[in-house]
C-alpha cells in the first residue's frame, strides 16, 4: 500500500476509505468525552493518538520487514492492551 | 524506505541503525522513571509509545502520499507538543 501510495492517488483513496472507520472512532471518543469517561479534548486528535499507540509495537517492524514471523494472537492482544492502557491514562478525566 | 524494505534486508538494516537512537531514548526514559518524573514501567514500551505519538498526526498521511504539501514547521511543532503532552499524561507518576 505504502509502496504504491503515489501511483494514481491510491494512497489518497485508501485514506478516504479509512475515513469512514475513523469517523466512527471519533464519534465514539466524542461520546466518551461528553459522558466524562475521557477528558474533553479534540476527539480527532485523540483518535490519531489511539491509532498510533495501537500500531506502536507491531506495525512499524512489519512495514520494515524486520520481523521474521507474523505476530501471534497473544502478542497482538498484549500490544493492544498496553496501547489502550496508555491511551486511557493520556485521556483520563481530571482527578483520575 | 518502506517500499524497498524487503529487498536485501534493507528494512532490517534501517531498523538496526535506528536502534542506536532508540537506545538513547530508552536510557533517557529509564532515568526519568528512576528519578520519579515518569511512573515506573517498561522503558522500551514507553519509547515505542512516544515514537508512535510523535508520528501520529503527520507521518502516516505523508507515507500514503495523501498530503499536498510538506507540513510547516508550525504544524510539526504543534503535533510534537500534543504528542509530548499525551505521553506525559500516559506516563505521569502516580498522583499526578
Amino acid at each position: 500500500m505504502i509502496a504504491e501510495a503515489s501511483r494514481a492517488g491510491i494512497g489518497k483513496l485508501f485514506l478516504a476509505k479509512l475515513g469512514g472507520m475513523r469517523a466512527h472512532v471519533v464519534a465514539f471518543l466524542s461520546q466518551l468525552m461528553v459522558v466524562g469517561a475521557l477528558r474533553p479534548d479534540d476527539a480527532r486528535l485523540a483518535a490519531e493518538h489511539l491509532r498510533a499507540l495501537l500500531e506502536a509495537e507491531i506495525v512499524e517492524p512489519l512495514l520494515l520487514d524486520a520481523r521474521d514471523a507474523s505476530p501471534s494472537d497473544g502478542e497482538i492482544a498484549l500490544a493492544v492492551e498496553r496501547a489502550v492502557a496508555a491511551f486511557l491514562k493520556a485521556y483520563a478525566p481530571a482527578g483520575h
